[in-house]
């Protein structure tokens, strides 16, 4: 298997790792921290594919934290096959979830201005979509390097 | 480069481009129909999304019933990188297309109750993000099995 940046067991992969489990714990956060979410099916949708990534992310970043200090190769068929499904699928419902609450924030910002009118906390939720996002990305460029190292098998 | 079953320049290949592309048109079409649907940034979205989908699509079948006609072999490494980065894209736009417009469809039919009141086509709406579910579903395939016979190389 190739040595990819980012492959599980190494240095750079720990950091994806908690860089997505950081990103999807300030997303739930920020969204819990905002008044009336519960109102919303796409916010709670947030809040537990968020949970989800969070879960899977931080049980990577301790597997990794184990290879590295006991220097064992995570490379192996098996596991990489798991960690391509695991992220493809958490990939997909983060993206899902960040677009669905976007779609929201973006109607009640821009197309009926009710921010202002029934003085929601539109600043919040915003952000918390936007780390959502950032999740997303992280977790994306894991999905395609895990791909990638199990095709080149 | 392997011989796998929906790669460009096959048959099935050729199926899965006019799948993508006539669920595509089916959701431009159905939105288009509903009224309204102006009013809503996600809803223009989708069809801006969902015409650059149909149109990568029809582009690429074109070339699979050329490929196919004077039986050319459209699996260079070069070919199928411009494919997998084209694949990606769209179907990245095509999923956050349909989750944001889904997003709203569930807020007016579930969490807010206005389908009956405010006396909106909701049905319509609804069948046009299902098509746009249907298209991203196939353009995902298309994407990892060009991403899976790149990554062979």
């Amino acid at each position: 298997m190739k040595d990819v940046v980012g492959s599980p067991g190494t240095k750079t992969g720990l950091i994806l790792r908690i860089g997505q489990c950081g990103f999807a714990t300030a997303s739930i956060a920020l969204m819990v921290c905002a008044a009336g979410f519960s109102n919303y099916t796409a916010f709670c949708y947030l809040i537990a594919s968020m949970g989800l990534q969070m879960l899977w992310s931080f049980g990577l970043a301790c597997l990794d934290v184990y290879a590295l200090r006991i220097k064992r190769d995570l490379q192996s068929p098996v596991l990489v096959s798991l960690f391509v499904v695991g992220d493809w699928v958490t990939a997909t419902l983060s993206l899902a979830a960040a677009c669905s609450s976007a779609g929201i924030v973006v109607l009640y910002s821009k197309d009926l201005s009710f921010c202002i009118s029934e003085n929601l906390p539109c600043g919040k939720y915003q952000l918390s979509v936007t780390f959502a996002f950032i999740t997303w990305f992280l977790i994306a460029l894991s999905s395609h390097l895990m791909f990638w190292i199990l095709a080149s098998v």
